[in-house]
């Protein structure tokens, strides 16, 4: 026998229900003070109308609503914002609107001239059903109005009177429910400081900030770089991983497999007889400095963001406590890192198919325990996608249960699917291929999909035009310029950006050899000494472009992007705009590095509230320079030498005297 | 604490199955002999090849599977035959191909001149492994592949022995799937007897087929038209309900609310003193004549469906013995329909939201159970839109559990998403909007949407040229030749298509007003007595179309359909195929009933399996002419007055002798 629903009176469908990720699987992401939008398929049998909700609530608190409007072909939308951190649960609710049916019905017969004895009938019984559920002073309305209605029903202006429209409100607020149908998920949004959406990094390594040339690095030494670091307009500062280096095959420098003496290896290759993913390298100072130096970030505004690498150095405490955590080899040796034929003996990969996989996690889990204790609320995270999806599932949703404002960014240089689910299953944002789009199609195309597409609800991209693994081809060959138009793009076309420094403002672009995205004289192997203030440096554009970042609402989100045509395939065109469109920028760049490119953009003017009919004026940001523009079509030209970019923000006319016009 | 796994070593990851309707909360359709084509992206942390199977298993069976192969970007395919009629289950399960990982492995450490001695111990672990899983020879096989290993290890040759092709495809049959991961779910199919995909139907009222004018027909009058039915080639002979008509209120002639003596009443007022829905209209015949109608009717080739229409006369016995299944209005009497200010005084909807539903869903399943017990398998539904959808999950599950062979008609002529629904909870076919799609681009997108998209996994249409209830203003404007034009459209755009007839190849076209829908002297309300062979009957052309689609396989399945361009607005080109291309028809249409039409046709060659290089003969199954056309771009005219389409089979040229051409 096929299952009969315990109640079979329940008529309203609900069906198409979004957002919703995988069938509700997975969270959708918001950060505080943004809206939930919520649209449903909402109909029933029959032609009753019908009147529909969301639900939504957080933790244990009581279920609020936010009532459904109808669109069109039975969608309806309703929305609600989210004001905390942490989760919420939302879902929808929809019900035969019987008043509305009856009343709609009773319109049409009093028009048609019936005797509507009996509907009157009917509506004071709906009316009385709604008083009981009514609440102060609603009650009495509402049984006045059953009074009122008993008394005329016998007159044609009695009828009339149930098409009251202060009737209609106060039945409104008293919906009969009681075979109201919920649509049978209820969905989770994560809801992340704004940081989560809105950031600016700069990545460093400490052991490079020493002022004198040789001598390595401590996190003292670092601390008088943030000055300099938060002029730049940053808010976070990113260190790689600031463990012990394992000696045992250690790399020389560019990644040679024979060691100097003074060789200070990479910082990924974690853990030695001074301790593990728990410890500080003692060359970079102690405990107490570390929580020293993330007191200091903060009283230039900056945040300290870890690198966590869950792989050991063949030195790492693990490989004698935990042997049962790595994978051993037919002739008992422990198995290195390979990409066959490469091989990476300074490097054991955990084996999470060990038996003893529950305290594996345990221990990884007690790594962030450790530095968050420490004070650390964000974390970048060294290639997930090497480690199981079900692990980072698990360990994110169990700190941000305790730890919501911790935030998670996913290093996930891996293949679309596996970097969409590391999004999915909890990454508070990720890296992108933001790095290797370089043309108009390409930038086009893959912001359309990050901004305008499903996965906008759990990806949030942050985008870096170089770190310490990636030199592009485009920075190589494209000098300083090329510099300058992956900043503006990186800064401009996500809410998130970051930079490796001082190797980004300083345009270092050597590749270790012709082809190669490696650094020549990687600062993973050794370290740097560099001249902050050398001429050239581009720290005054990227103060200047993280000022406009600040100052502009409209670039402190992702979901806003629109593209627009430009008539030259070297100019790019975009928009952003804040949700009241009281803010829009509009920034143009020259994606060639070497030649002037000049032409016509063709805004959509509708979509960033402008219409033809008005003048209006663009005010460079960038360089201060004041444009009247009007209609859609409108010339742009960029020189290379000079700033590569436009960041247009518009302002509208509000008045004009003696032949001036004055702008917002 | 976030909860973990039960087991946090399962690294595959499946995701976006596909076909899967509504996160699998419904079934997919298929008919006997398809086959199901199952995708999903499937992938794992790290770099491991992985490979993945098709589950599938019918009732309680055992599990049989079907291997997946890869596609790009991690997306893999898999299929399988639906061979019986019932509900098949279908999953996808994934595992981390370890002995292709390890030999890709091996490969490369080879070619780079590696030490591989470690590497060939793991490999035979692996192979060891394999040999306990094996069946039969295998073991044995596998053994020795063990033993020849360990022999040759130290040897050059030893290492390249292990990539053996045999061992490969060995090692392949027994993969280690302890940790492999099954996709959550368990999806549906429902696979139907061959007609709920490819049928053609013919409406007749019974009471019509009197050879005496005004004497009320029977079935048996109806079994001489049986022969006249079968000749034009249909397969389904669908009645109108066939039970008791009410006398209360009974509409008259043209739907008047007056009746004369001897009106006949609509045969969808249902219930009368001489019995409800499992009773027949005693003027039509008896129970016994019925039985004989359908065995006469088989012997033709015909099926016999019935109408089901869940809605009462005042007079149904329900009324009597089971008010509690009606709305009660506050003066005591039972509310009869409304679609205000109409009111349909003649009819009683039954209430689904009686306290009783559970008593009423009850009984409308033993008016189904009735008629299978009379040797019905169809059923067509009237205005199933109306009742709640709960009730037709329920009912049609219920019932084809146990008859598996039964097939819905959903006459759910309402909106998108209430017409989807219905066919989702487990209507076999539905109505469309074919009726109203007149234009090129109408029936392009529209035809687009029912079979490229979703929609084609659980939407079966049917196309009706007209209804009882439906004359188009199409068919009144466009005379006989839109008749002829409707017909070509319905028969070959869908595999099921129905005609209401004898009005269909009279074409009767006299609306009852202006702007109306409605038949003039419609037969819903009064006999009719018909000429069956007048001057102008389409029969012949009826005879010809059916017998096209019963000789080709390409016209009897939705999904092949494909559009392709023409010049010309009032010509559309369509092509449908059959799976291996060997039967391929391409019909060309001149939607305009009076102006002849003339232009290019583009056909998309590839679709179609045909190449620009070769000649080939498109044969006209309508007027017997052939024409040899080659590319994509051919010439086609058509001319009101003939034949309103060409229905052209594609036949390759198979040799070429003294200047002739033999095709296929």
């Amino acid at each position: 026998m096929a299952k009969q629903p315990a109640d079979g009176r329940y008529r309203v469908v609900i069906e198409q229900v979004s957002p919703e990720v995988d069938c509700g699987r997975f969270a959708i992401k918001r950060v505080v003070g943004e809206t939930v939008t919520v649209e449903a398929a909402v109909f029933a049998d029959g032609h009753d109308h019908i009147a529909c909700r969301v639900l939504y609530w957080q933790g244990r608190e009581e279920c609020r609503s936010s009532p459904m409007k109808p669109l069109v072909n039975d969608r309806w939308r309703g929305e609600f914002t989210v004001n905390n951190v942490g989760q919420y649960q939302y879902t929808v609710e929809g019900w035969i609107d019987r008043f509305l049916t009856w009343r709609s019905a009773l319109e049409k017969k009093i028009a048609a001239g019936h005797d509507v004895a009996v509907d009157l009938l009917i509506g004071i019984e709906l009316i009385e059903g709604a008083a009981t559920r009514a609440a102060g002073g609603d009650a009495a309305l509402l049984r006045g109005w059953v009074d009122r209605l008993l008394q005329g029903k016998n007159k044609p202006s009695g009828a009339k009177l149930a098409l009251d429209e202060e009737l209609f409100r106060a039945m409104q607020r008293y919906p009969e429910r009681n075979l109201a149908t919920r649509y049978e998920k209820n969905l989770t949004v994560i809801v992340d400081r704004q940081k989560a959406e809105f950031s600016t990094w700069y990545e460093v390594f400490p052991r490079s900030c020493s002022p004198e040339a040789g001598r390595h690095g401590t996190f003292r030494d670092c601390e008088a770089w943030l000055p300099y670091i938060a002029s730049m307009g940053f808010d976070v500062v990113y260190l790689p991983p600031i463990h012990p280096i394992g000696r045992a095959f250690r790399k020389g420098k560019n990644n040679w497999e024979v060691t100097q003496q003074n060789d200070v290896g990479s910082p990924w290759a974690i853990g030695s007889t001074e301790g593990g993913h728990q410890s500080i390298h003692p060359e970079l100072g102690d405990l107490e400095d570390f929580r020293r130096f993330i007191s200091q970030a903060a009283g230039h505004g900056l945040e300290v963001a870890l690198d966590i690498a869950f792989q050991c150095s063949p030195d790492h405490p693990y490989a004698r406590q935990h042997p049962e955590w790595f994978r051993k080899r037919p002739d008992g040796t422990i198995q290195y890192a390979e990409n066959p034929p490469k091989k990476y003996q300074d490097i054991y990969p955990l084996d999470f198919e060990s038996a003893q996989w529950q305290t594996l996690w345990k221990e990884l889990r007690s790594v962030f325990q450790f530095w968050i204790d420490q004070g650390v609320r964000i974390f970048r995270v060294d290639n997930p996608h090497t480690k199981p999806f079900s692990f980072w599932e698990w360990v994110i949703s169990d700190l941000k249960e305790q730890y919501p404002d911790v935030l998670f960014l996913s290093e996930a240089f891996t293949r679309p699917h596996a970097m969409y689910r590391l999004a999915k299953l909890g990454f508070t944002e990720s890296y992108t291929y933001f790095a290797w789009r370089n043309t108009k199609q390409e930038l086009t195309d893959y912001f359309s999909e990050l901004t305008q597409t499903e996965v906008r609800e759990y990806f949030r991209p942050n985008l870096w035009p170089n770190t310490p693994d990636i030199l592009t081809e485009f920075l190589q060959v494209g000098g300083r310029q090329a510099f300058m138009v992956r900043l503006i793009l990186a800064a401009t076309l996500g809410a998130s950006y970051g930079i490796y420094g001082p190797a980004f403002e300083l345009c270092e672009n050597a590749p270790l050899r012709p082809g190669s995205e490696e650094y020549l004289n990687s600062e993973k192997y050794e370290l740097k000494h560099r001249d902050l203030h050398m001429a050239g440096t581009l720290k005054d554009l990227i103060s200047r472009v993280n000022h406009i970042r600040k100052e502009n609402l409209a670039l402190q989100s992702n979901r806003n992007l629109r593209f627009h045509q430009t008539d030259n395939t070297e100019l790019i065109c975009y928009s952003k705009a804040s949700d009241d469109l009281s803010n829009v920028i509009v920034v143009v760049v020259n994606l060639d590095c070497i030649n002037t490119q000049m032409g016509w953009v063709q805004l959509d003017l509708a979509s960033i509230g402008l219409d033809a009919d008005h003048a209006f004026q663009v005010h460079d940001l960038l360089s201060d320079a004041r444009y009247r523009w009007q209609g859609s079509r409108n010339f742009v030209k960029l020189e290379p030498g000079s700033l590569p970019a436009h960041i247009l923000r518009v302002r509208r006319r509000i008045r004009s005297e003696r032949d001036f016009d004055y702008y917002e």
